[in-house]
């Protein structure tokens, strides 16, 4: 098992010295435990892990657990990890608003703030008010530099996970192969990950909702449809970097469904909140956003409702095919368009539940997001911890 | 990351002292180390890998390596893994045969026998003549039953891979929720485990083909379609133990390919050696079987080449979908339709580089599998040696 090669700036463990990265991996749960324990459960010598621990304690990341009550005797010391001793910059840009913050190294945003912005600036102008906006955070903050651990950002458009490159991104003119690590960096010299937006929000979701389910998918619906994808406990991104692209996937109609559009077009060109807004206009309501969509739709506007009703199902007939393919235990199902009521999600359900195979949908549950308009700078911040604290 | 709960009779790690999984999953890969880099690459306490290796010693799972060539003074003494030190039965199941082999610790097959069968005919039928057959490739092998480390069974149809139970597979009468395992260990009392075949294969496939690629799908078209998936390194059973059940995929037609047959048809009813045996018999030649298929292909029957071809666009369809959401970078395709000559092949790589995007296709193969007829034996003892040997 492994993921690609190291992404840039960020040497595995870097956070931790490296032979210390099984202890911090044990005690990120946040349980405290004594030495004797910790000796016990890595089988490694009593006096190694005392090394390690006074290493662990010299970096901040692990300190000595105060015990609640005391019954006179001295309890035997513990240690605990100290997510407080690092801090994580995050930023998830979407297609038309960002999200920067500051988060611990549980994942917990300390900070945030959101403002609309336009990805098809380009990388310089978009990046520049992210870094302009989290240099002030940091500011506000009046945690020192020195603290900093890590920089996690989320993008909306398939990104090369390994080097932190956006490829041919479709709404994101100008970023194509654009070495986001390094541009950071000038800003920030610590390391960098970067990544596209749906798995970012699975890592969150999963990590903050879900840590028990070892398959999970999370589908986001907005301005363009991605999936993360949860196997095996772990995120998978496939040999490139790509897995997950729900978007481009064709639409297996079945009977049961009318059919609408192009028969030959993707999941994104008939479910996308673009989608939705030409299906809403067509029937003679000016819609031109998925802003608007959303709106409508809050509104009871009926086509609005029978328009995300509709992609629900269209997208109900792809993950039919994920049901039969990943057999999760949960689908998550995020994103703005996913916010406007249960319409959605009753499409999605209504057709993956008549479509797969009853072995794979005797278990499954198909949910809302939990995280709402912080989940991708939550995921961010996890993308950083993991990448800086788990043993390779 | 984990697995689901253990198989029955199968306690992880069971033929190895658990604090010595570590040291068996480094040396499984068959190069000798001295105590000293052992040491090194665990992190452990030298006496504590001493202890450990002097418990693989006991239990034959380990043998002082002998040096080629000594320049006279005395080399430090090196363990290597000792892959004969136990057998494993491997028994692969199809609709129409099966095979029965002895294999090592490192999957190598030592004995088989090929047959015909009956699957149909029910388990208990079908077990005893495997387990019969088992038996005298025992005796004839002259090793102790001692030595016999465990049973890897793959069964055409879908499995839970926790309790080694069919679960409602179509083409297999009276195998539902039968226990497979506790069956068997009335003959052999040892760790039993039990997956579908098309997982077996692609274990198989991936440990001696492709070991270094993280990323692969193994397709097996013959009397039914399945998809083994390894992703992240690790082969992807799902929740329920359901993934990869490509025949009940339905196929997203693209205006390219041509339309035959019921347009809500799954994949297993378009592409399946019974599907282009009626193909060919609609067109005149009775042909009645997938077998009959083979020979008719490899005749040069214009219309079972031209039904196989068919099939192989059909596939890639399905397969530019799985393209999409894996981005594997290898697919390997098996089973006795893809033993007929290219076409197949040709008709999976003509549809799935003409849909999948281009970042996912960029560097993808489509092979051959490389085993042939034993690639389900040699993937059930891969399959019992990883649960043996590997660490939790």
């Amino acid at each position: 098992m492994s993921a690609p090669s190291a992404p840039s700036g960020a040497p595995r463990g870097g956070l931790v010295p490296s032979d210390a990265a099984e202890l911090v991996g044990i005690l990120r749960d946040g349980i405290p435990r004594t030495r004797a324990q910790l000796a016990e459960q890595t089988g490694l010598a009593r006096s190694t892990v005392s090394s390690r621990l006074d290493a662990l304690m010299d970096a901040g990341l692990i300190t000595a657990a105060t015990d609640a009550a005391s019954s006179g005797g001295r309890p035997p010391a513990r240690v605990t990890f100290n997510a407080g001793a690092r801090y994580i910059v995050s930023v998830d840009l979407g297609a038309t608003h960002g999200v920067i913050a500051l988060g611990d190294l549980a994942g917990t945003v300390l900070f945030s703030e959101t403002a609309p912005l336009t990805i098809s600036e380009g990388p310089e102008a978009v990046l520049d008010w992210a870094l302009a906006t989290a240099k002030r955070l940091v500011k506000a903050s009046k945690r020192p530099r020195s603290e900093l651990a890590g920089v996690g950002i989320g993008l909306p458009g398939p990104v090369q996970h390994s080097t932190g490159m956006p490829i041919n991104p479709p709404i994101m003119p100008g970023w194509d192969r654009f070495d986001v690590p390094a541009y950071v960096r000038r800003t920030f010299d610590v390391p960098v990950l970067v990544d596209n937006d749906v798995n970012v929000l699975a890592l969150g979701e999963h990590a903050v909702s879900w840590p028990t389910e070892d398959d999970l998918l999370f589908v986001k619906v907005s301005t363009g449809i991605g999936l993360g994808i949860i196997a095996g406990g772990s995120l998978q991104r496939g040999a490139a970097g790509s897995a997950g692209d729900l978007g481009h996937v064709r639409v297996p109609f079945s009977r049961e469904t009318p059919r609408h559009g192009d028969e030959n077009a993707d999941l994104e060109a008939l479910a996308s909140g673009p989608a939705i807004a030409r299906y809403i206009a067509e029937r003679g309501t000016p819609a031109v956003s998925s802003a608007d969509v959303l709106a409508l739709a809050r509104g009871g506007h009926p086509d609005a409702v029978a328009g995300i009703r509709q992609a629900g199902r269209d997208l109900g007939e792809v993950l039919a095919t994920c049901v039969n393919l990943f057999n999760p235990s949960v689908i998550v199902v995020g994103g703005s368009i996913a916010r406007a009521g249960e319409h959605l999600l009753a499409g999605v359900r209504e057709v993956v539940y008549r479509q797969s195979t009853p072995l794979a949908t005797e278990h499954l549950q198909i949910v809302p997001a939990a995280a709402g308009e912080t989940g991708g700078v939550l995921g961010a911040a996890i993308m950083v911890a993991q990448h800086l604290l788990e043993p390779a």
